[in-house]
């Protein structure tokens, strides 16, 4: 048979992930679980796909704003407006939440849910990363949609569990990671059931956050969409810190995985090692390295544990 | 084969989901949908279960503060707590909005999300209906659980779009309705993530509604959850007006159907023929019952469309 996780090296990372499947698929084993209970859920950004030089939905979030701007011409003047039409990077570091909203408001709102997700598909058409030329949707990392396949053959339901936007995600998730969107649980706005102007119901998008889904947040929206703790987990910041501490509190033998990202050759390097993660929001932090070593976690080197990263490498 | 609705009479409302299943189903037909975009939703009071003489999760609540009762010695005189505790249905007509999620808090949250569950399992256990003297989960309707049945072996995915308690129902819904917890979406309380006195992360439950899932908000988490309208929805009454309006607007061939309370001999009688509709939230009204003739919506009357109500019947 074929190794369902051709683009790993061998190491402890991979055994790791081989171990849990088996001894959960079992019938044997006694941590076997039916198929019913078996629940993986996966970060996006930086977990399933790259996330520097910015996260994809700001590179989206800065376009759509660009495009907006002859209509609103007092955003020249006033923040966070003004700096997000500038790419000031340095000024993103900076923003606060409140500045994000604001942000989000303004580029991801106003419209009816089925206009936005033509927006997201139009936009991803056309965009690609800065480096690699790609669109951004090629920059997925294929160790990673590997691991998913592989838990999915094992009777999985496999659920990406993003900071980022849910309706965003769920717009190209099933292309290109085999999620439909029941399968997508993300941060969201409000919608507004209304009526359009032929009697016809339908979904609104009012500028209202609804779930903030990092942090804590992921934990407690896993349990209001599944009603129960995952099996296995995977991150690669202090975002997925409390969901990876929510899996492994329910016992049993669950995998939790952190990605380290340690290859600035083949990717990028913000990790513990690289100087600049304690200083950044959503790191891997040394305090989370430590954690993971002291909990028995797995971390999945991108350098030692990927024999490949992208699927167009050659 | 066996008849897979055997609890169904012949008639429109039987043809009609049948005819239904066929077309999308039938790889020849024009309507056909690959299994993955098969969802159907189903309210649950009064569509799945009994509804009256009040909802089940209520009597959860009065029996709960019956409970908590000594040690909150300020509820004997103060309302909503003193008609709830003296079990005074005429002042729970009464009851607004505010008044029932004073007692919710009061009864549902305070206590880890594992522990609710258990707490939910041990009432259902000795809890009784007043009229059939049976386990509130016997009184689920037969006809119903085969229409989900059906579904199911036709590669549908079921959830439960309920405005009671997610949490709720979610305690009982894969025993009795064979529905996952991650297929129930209903009223949802908040939940806050905390670590225990041995810094085990878990899940509390504050006194604080997220989503209120009926009228507007059942079509308004149908989206949260699944980010799409089902193919066939379910319910009986104005509380899914709203989700029917929001399945039948995505067009091609949808299922809206709504189970009519008229048969007082073996259930209730409350439709809009039994001069009570009109008065109470929550109810199979007059306007109803023209917009599902107007709009094609099937009508499945108790009395006419099922054979028996109750598996526990001869």
């Amino acid at each position: 048979m074929a190794d369902p996780l051709q683009s790993w090296n061998e190491g402890p990372a991979k055994s790791a992930i081989v171990a849990f499947v088996q001894a959960r698929t079992d019938s044997a084993s006694q941590d076997f679980v039916r198929p019913e209970d078996r629940i993986a859920t996966f970060d996006q950004d930086g977990t399933l796909w790259v996330e520097h030089p910015m996260y994809v939905q700001l590179a989206f979030v800065l376009d759509r704003l660009a495009e907006l701007a002859p209509q609103h011409r007092e955003w020249k003047t006033s923040e966070p407006f003004k700096s997000a039409l500038a790419g000031d990077l340095a000024a993103f570091a900076n923003f606060t939440m409140a500045d994000l909203e604001t942000l989000v408001a303004a580029s991801h709102a106003g419209m009816s849910t089925d206009d936005f997700r033509g927006i997201v598909r139009a936009w991803l058409a056309k965009a690609e990363h800065p480096r690699w030329k790609h669109p951004y949707t090629d920059l997925i990392y294929q160790p990673m949609l590997e691991v998913m396949q592989y838990l999915r053959a094992n009777g999985f339901k496999v659920y990406i569990v993003t900071g980022g936007g849910q309706a965003f995600v769920r717009a190209y998730a099933e292309r290109v990671y085999g999620t439909p969107p029941e399968h997508v649980i993300g941060s969201s706005l409000e919608t507004k059931f209304e009526y359009n102007s032929d009697g016809k119901a339908l979904l609104m998008r009012p500028p209202k956050l609804l779930l903030y889904n990092d942090l804590a947040g992921k934990p407690e929206d896993i349990y209001l969409f599944l009603g129960r703790p995952p099996l296995a987990a995977f991150g690669n910041s202090t975002g997925d810190q409390q969901m990876l501490e929510y899996t492994q509190a329910a016992g049993g033998a669950r995998l939790m995985t952190l990605v380290l990202h340690d290859d600035p050759e083949r990717e990028y390097s913000y990790g513990p090692e690289s100087g600049q993660a304690d200083t950044k929001f959503g790191a891997f932090t040394r305090a989370l390295y430590d954690q993971a070593v002291s909990k028995g976690w797995t971390v999945a080197s991108i350098k030692h544990d990927w024999k490949r990263v992208f699927a167009f490498e050659p």
